[in-house]
C-alpha cells in the first residue's frame, strides 16, 4: 500500500490528524493496534480546550460535543477551608468543555468510513522504517498477513508506549522525566456530579479532584502512595475517603454509586525532543506525558495535530519543506509551557512525601495569594483554556 | 527608666516604630548593641516599596529620598538569551524606589535627637524579662551602667541573631525554614549602573544581579557555591563573571570600579510564629527572613512595623488590646506572601545542584511563559511592588 502520510495510532490525536488531513484532501492511512472497541474502552480526560473544541468544528464533528458538552466557565481550589474560585470565563473570556475522550474518540471513529478514512484496528507487530530517508514505511501484521504501507511521511500519535518514538535514535534524541511519588486512584460512576464545576483540592490526607464526564457520570480522583493496590479500596473506602478530602460542602453533594471502572495511575512529566526526525513525526503522548492536575494531556495532543496538520498541509500543498522543518520547536514551545503548567499545578495541589513544613507553608501562602489576586488568577485561567496556538 | 514601648535594635527596623510611635505621642526607647556607625556600616538592601516610601514621607522624613532616590518604573529577567522586562509602573500603577537601606537608616538615625527619640547604642548584654506580663524589661549595660527599662511592651527589632526572638519559650514558637545551597557574592562600586533598570539573570554559569544604590554606585551580585571565599573573588575576577552571567549587552555597558563592600551571605528563607508572644512583638528580620532575590527584606520589616505601630497605637489610644492579640496574624498574612514570592523568585533565577534537564527545562519553560504572559508579569509585578498592606 501507498499513501502520503501513514498515521500509527487511532486515539483521539490519530483520529483527529485523520480526519484533518482528509479534508485537506491529504491521503493518509491509520494503523492501530488495538481494536476499536479497545481503544474506545480507555477512560482517560474529559476538559476540552477551545483548540480541541474547534478542530472538531472545523471537521464538522461537532454536534454531540456541542449538544452534550458541558460548557464550563470556571473551576475551584480548595485548600481544606474554603473554596477558591477561577472564574475562567471571566478572566479570560473562554470556557473549557466537559466531554469525554472517549466521547471524542467515538466521533472521530464514527465519522471515518463515510470520509474514507482508513484505519486498521488489531495491526500486530507494527514497525517504522527508513524514517530518516523522504520513503519511510510501516510493516505490521493485519488479519495473519504481512502488510507494508509506504508514506512521505509518518506521524506517531501512539501514545508513551507506542514504536514511533522509539524509532528516532537514542543518539539524537533528549528525554526530559519527573516521576511523582504518587499515583490517581480514579472512580467512574453514573452518577450527578457533586458540582457542577471541578473541585481540585489540597487537603491534609491527600490531593482530591471532583470531576465528570457529563451531567450523569461523575469521575473523581484521590492521590494514593504507588505502593497502594487498587483491590484494597472498594467503593464505600473511595467514597469515604474523597468526602473526608473534598469538604464537607461538596461531601454532603457527592451522589455514591457503584464504579463503572476503577484504577491507579501513576503520574509523570516527559517530553522527548526534537518532535520530528526525519520524516517523522510525533503527536501527543508519544512525545509527551503531563500529569493529568489541569486536564493538558489530550489538549496538547490536539495541538501538536493542529501543528502537524498545519506542517503536512504546507508541505504537500506548497512544497514548504521548512514547515516540516520548524514543526518540532513550534509544538515544544506550546508542550513545555503546558508541562510547566501541568508541574506547577500538581506541585501545588499535592502533598509530597519529601516536603517540610517550609515548602507546606509555601502551599498554603500561594493558594492564598491565589485567593487574593486577580493576576495569579488570570495566569492560572489562561492556562487552564490553554495558551493560544 | 520607664517607657510604653521598649524597641529592641536601631536598624531600619526599630527606628521607623520608634518614629512612628513618637509622632503618635507613645513614649518609647530605643537600645541597639552596636554603635550608629557599625549600623550604618551595613550594607543591605536599596529597593523600597510603596509602603517604606509611604512610611517615611508620614514621618515627614522622606526629603532626601525624595530628592536623591531613583524611582524604578520596571526591571528585568535575563534568561541568557534575551532581556524580559516587567513593566511594573504600567501592570500595576506603582513603582519601586532604589534608595540604600543605609540612607533610610542614616535619614531616621539623624532625625532622631530632635524629635526626642531617645537611643542607647553600644548597648551590651540587652536581655528581655517578664515578657509573659503586663510590665515586660529589658536589661543591658550602657556605658559600664547595669541598666533597666519597664515598658508596657517590648518590640523585638533586632534581627536574626538578637536576643528576642529565643526569648520566646521554644514550646510556642514554631520554625519554618530553608537553606539555599549557594551564597550571593555582592560587590559594591562608586561606579555608574550598568543599566537604569535591575537586571536579574539566570545563566548556565548561575545567577546574576546588576543593581545600583544611585546613580553613581552599583551593586552587583552573583552566586557562588557556599564553600567558595571572598578572597578568592578579586575585583577582575568578579567583573569578568559579572559581564558574563548578565550577558554580552549588560557587559558592553558595565563600569569597573574597585570594590568598596564585597561579601558572601547565605540564603535563607525563615518565619518564626506567632510574632507576638504575651508583651513582646517582633518585626522584620528576628522573626522572618527571605532570601534577598526580590528585594523584600527591608519592606518586609517595614510592613510589620506599620501593623505593630497600628496595634500599639490602638492600644494606648483606645484601650484595644485586640489589635495586639491580632498583630501576628496580620504581618504574617503579609509575611507569607513575601516568603512565597520570594522563594519562587529565588527558585526561578537560580540553578540548582539537585536539578536535573527536566528542572531546568521547567525554569525556562517559565521564563518562556512569562515573557509572553502579561497575567504572569502582572503577577510578578504586583508581588514586586508590594501586596496591599
Amino acid at each position: 500500500m501507498k499513501t502520503q502520510v501513514a498515521i500509527v495510532g487511532a486515539g483521539p490525536a490519530g483520529l483527529l490528524l485523520g480526519h484533518l488531513l482528509k479534508v485537506e484532501g491529504i491521503d493518509c492511512v491509520i494503523v492501530e493496534r488495538q481494536s476499536g472497541d479497545y481503544v474506545l474502552s480507555r477512560i482517560r480526560a474529559g476538559v476540552l480546550e477551545a483548540i480541541t473544541v474547534e478542530l472538531m468544528e472545523r471537521l464538522g464533528l461537532d454536534a454531540r460535543l456541542r449538544a452534550e458538552g458541558l460548557v464550563e466557565e470556571g473551576f475551584n481550589l480548595a485548600d481544606g477551608e474554603r473554596l477558591i474560585r477561577i472564574d475562567v470565563a471571566n478572566l479570560t473570556g473562554q470556557t473549557v468543555t466537559v466531554y469525554g475522550q472517549t466521547e471524542v474518540t467515538r466521533d472521530l471513529m464514527d465519522a471515518a468510513p463515510e470520509r474514507g478514512l482508513p484505519i486498521f484496528y488489531e495491526a500486530a507487530d507494527v514497525a517504522l522504517h527508513a524514517i530518516e530517508s523522504d520513503a519511510p514505511w510501516l510493516s505490521f501484521t493485519h488479519e495473519g498477513r504481512a502488510r507494508r504501507l509506504d508514506a512521505r511521511f509518518i506521524v506517531g500519535c501512539d501514545g508513551f508506549h507506542g514504536p514511533s518514538r522509539r524509532a528516532i535514535p537514542a543518539s539524537v534524541g533528549r528525554v526530559f522525566e519527573r516521576v511523582y511519588p504518587f499515583g490517581w486512584l480514579g472512580i467512574l460512576a453514573d452518577v450527578p456530579p457533586c458540582n457542577d464545576e471541578l473541585i481540585y483540592a489540597n487537603h491534609a490526607r491527600g490531593f482530591a479532584l471532583a470531576s465528570m464526564r457529563s451531567a450523569a457520570r461523575s469521575r473523581y480522583y484521590i492521590d494514593v502512595p504507588l505502593t497502594e493496590r487498587v483491590e484494597d479500596w472498594d467503593d464505600e473506602r473511595l467514597w469515604d475517603e474523597l468526602g473526608i478530602r473534598l469538604g464537607p460542602e461538596a461531601a454532603a453533594r457527592i451522589t455514591r454509586g457503584p464504579a463503572i471502572e476503577k484504577s491507579i495511575a501513576p503520574l509523570r512529566s516527559f517530553v522527548f525532543e526534537p518532535m520530528r526526525h526525519g520524516s517523522l513525526l510525533l503527536c501527543g503522548d508519544a512525545a509527551h506525558i503531563v500529569p493529568p492536575t489541569g486536564a493538558k494531556g489530550l489538549n496538547l495532543a490536539a495541538s501538536d495535530v493542529h501543528y502537524a496538520a498545519q506542517a503536512l498541509c504546507a508541505f504537500f500543498k506548497t512544497h514548504d519543506a521548512d514547515a516540516i522543518a520548524g514543526y518540532s520547536a513550534k509544538a515544544l514551545a506550546r508542550v513545555w509551557k503546558s508541562e510547566r503548567f501541568s508541574w506547577s499545578l500538581t506541585k501545588l495541589m499535592h502533598r509530597f512525601p519529601d516536603d517540610g513544613p517550609f515548602e507546606r507553608a509555601m502551599q498554603v501562602a500561594e493558594l492564598d495569594y491565589i485567593a487574593g489576586s486577580r493576576a495569579a488568577q488570570t495566569s492560572i485561567a489562561e492556562n487552564y483554556v490553554g495558551l493560544p496556538v
